[in-house]
């Protein structure tokens, strides 16, 4: 038997990050200032982003280098294993050969720091002192609490309410690493009185969180604002896990075709498939890949291609983007990483070309994969990661109908330790399965598109 | 600057365990059964083990060949990273060189798993269909539910009471992998009856609930049980850690001063030790082996060698060894792991004869350590192993007064993403000091020993 664990040794970490930009027939559009419905310049950016983030946002460059202090840092846990699946395989009983690239060994416990490490090394570079950014399941705000301690920098999290209160796991990681978390809506800022003026019960949401996140480090010279997803350069940090898994597999002389990542704002699917689709796009290798999303908020699969804001109050940029509206509010599913309404503008525009696959997948299904997972593989998964579980486990029972024996690639972006009461819902037999209703669907997108 | 991570290859993993009691001047005396106060024999010993396990605890070959099912399911996780603390170092701005073996990426989160699959795989060898263990933090049922799981066996875990309520985390995880877990004392028992009789509100203890897995086991032909540390053949499966990590050192042409790890019942510190310690009983070696255990259980430094009560009913076999006494209750610290009474006999021995060393510190100075590690070397520890954490800052801090560039390795047995509540007290100014007051110990210790 070949080994279990395919390991890459610190010299063969990739140095430089891939851009899917410098290989697609078609860009996304520029995204708009929500006021002036132009396109945003540098100028605009500035105010929340150091220069060199704003340069990659827009690059064009096949190849970014990582800064040596990045490559020295992401060495604390890259290069990720890259696992061959036998005893899943097994269980399965499948001719298909099943490996998975395993994000969870990153000290916040998921592939989160890929882009967090960079993006406070290149505000601390700017001499910026402070990050504001917003939480909602927890896992950014813990891998963005760990960079800034790492740049010796403040971090302030604004954490939706509702979990702050319901998730204290979350919350005190992100105090160990030194980190303010502050629950949203506050009365620190100036939109977070208001909400609390409105509703002094408010529970908080994702969107209320970016708007105070965005208006504090709008607001003070030492401040910038960190996003964990959906923009272009978080896209290309993440691409080391799809370059790493390429060259494991080349170790064990193979390559996949199928490669699946789960999907909310794109980041682990982008950081998983792009290396990929580069090979498509210019090598014309024929591999699918397939992002793999909620049914409660299916984005891809049954939104609309347009221009959306990002966000619920429409203060950040409007951005060309599969979306279901930007207040369309999914149900409280239990892979939280995975409840956005829009999605990523690369991802977008490849799905939109044809160059990408989407499924959907009821939460239910993809617990019971995730447990047949943890208990062949060991390993307890994400709920995140449990959607590509699932859709890499429905590909291997594909192959052992037809006989075929595909080489399939997922990516297991995190661990689930801090998730053990979603198991607890899934055991007990109190998870639902949340379709959501064509109709509310139907009702969201009529409000699109915010501008041409 | 060289590798953080210093790795072996699947094919460099150890194929056989070290058994120190090759090389021990002086072995412990044997266990004596509780009621004839005899030495147990094999046959009283197959009631709840397995032979194999039994030949093993009372083997003097050095070296025992690690089955090649339980060498497939090690590489899962195995082999272990080794660390250079080069950012801790920093921060300790010490010219010692601090390495760390992690074993906190095992499934299960700690060192446990090492033992738990080579248990299970000798009773599933043995026909033995279903064990039974107790747990008190949860570490231990957690390693023994994935080794079932594998192996295709009932694991039944007796959960100390006020943990199962108190750490539902622990217990959902256990659960997440088939097992069954139960309060104890529970109304399965005989003995947890009369408990329950005696005290219908009792809170349960460890002790309790070791009684209660081994009445269960005793009673069922199908059933065995199953212990995590304190025995023989719990220390040599233990012996992978300390072997990877000498290969992992020489590969760094690197050689420790000073081992460490963390004592409770012993099975971490043999781990990351005894492979050392041969080399100092056959080659003298001129190595340090320091035992690092709570203040509020100074089982080695504060103890008497002698013969005692294995559990608090006193149903066990009587061990030789460093105890305080089998009544003897620990304050609850956070560190659950390392509240024994009691000592492995391995290491009482050793500790006895002048061959290894140990030191006692409270919990805030490890958790303060603990909080060091993690905001510089990103992983977070659990609180045992920041007992470890502890005496390496002390010994690289000696350097430092020193000037001398001393190589330290230590232990870290696990990760704390379950153990976040234990941080929140540490962060929120609330996490006690207990050092346990000599009169108290001395009262116990009246009660030593049991028999001569």
């Amino acid at each position: 038997m070949s080994e279990t664990k395919i390991l890459l040794s610190e010299k063969e970490m990739p140095t430089s990050w891939y851009n899917v930009m410098a290989d697609m027939p078609n860009l996304p559009k520029p995204p708009l200032h929500p006021a002036t419905k132009q396109p945003v310049g540098p100028q605009d950016l500035g105010a929340i982003f150091p220069m060199e983030l704003i340069k990659q946002e827009v690059s064009t460059d096949r190849w970014i280098e990582i800064p040596e202090e990045v490559q020295e840092i992401y060495k604390l846990w890259r290069p990720s294993p890259l696992y061959r699946a036998y005893r899943l395989e097994k269980a399965l009983d499948t001719p298909a050969k099943i490996y998975y690239k395993y994000e969870g060994v990153s000290p916040a416990g998921s592939h989160k720091p890929n882009t967090a490490i960079p993006q406070a090394y290149y505000n601390k570079q700017a001499g910026i002192k402070r990050l504001a950014t917003e939480t909602g399941a927890g896992q950014w705000g813990s891998a963005l609490s760990i960079a800034c301690k790492f740049f010796d920098m403040e971090c302030v999290v604004y954490m939706v309410k509702v979990s702050y209160h319901q998730k204290p796991y979350r919350r005190i990681f992100m105090q160990t690493y030194g980190a303010s978390v502050i629950p949203s809506p506050s009365n620190l800022t100036e939109c977070g009185r208001k909400m609390l003026a409105d509703n002094p019960e408010s529970l908080g949401s994702l969107g209320m969180a970016i708007s105070e996140a965005v208006e504090d480090a709008a607001g003070r010279d030492d401040t910038n604002y960190s996003l964990g997803s959906v923009l272009n350069h978080v896209m290309i940090h993440q691409s080391v896990i799809g370059l790493e898994a390429k060259a494991q597999l080349a170790k064990a002389d193979d390559y996949p075709d199928v490669v699946i990542g789960c999907c909310g704002g794109g980041s682990n699917f982008a950081g998983i498939a792009f290396p990929f689709v580069h090979d498509k796009l210019t090598k014309g290798a024929k591999v699918r890949a397939i992002a793999s999303e909620p049914a409660a908020c299916p984005t891809l699969t049954k939104g609309k291609f347009t221009y959306d804001y990002g966000d619920t109050a429409g203060i950040v940029p409007i951005l060309n983007m599969y979306t279901l509206g930007h207040d369309f509010m999914p149900p409280g599913i239990h892979a939280g990483g995975l409840r956005y309404h829009g999605d990523s503008p690369l991802v977008s525009r490849l799905y939109h070309d044809g160059i990408i696959e989407a499924e959907a997948r009821a939460q239910r299904p993809c617990f019971e994969a995730a447990v047949m997972f943890a208990q062949n593989e060991g390993i307890l998964p994400a709920p995140e990661s449990s959607h590509a579980i699932r859709l890499a486990v429905d590909e291997a029972l594909k192959c052992k109908e037809a006989g075929e024996a595909k080489t399939i690639l997922f990516c297991l972006s995190g661990n689930g330790y801090l998730d053990l009461p979603s198991y607890d819902a899934y055991i007990g037999g109190k998870l639902e399965d949340y379709e959501y209703p064509e109709s509310l669907i139907e009702e969201s997108l009529k409000k699109l598109p915010v501008t041409e």
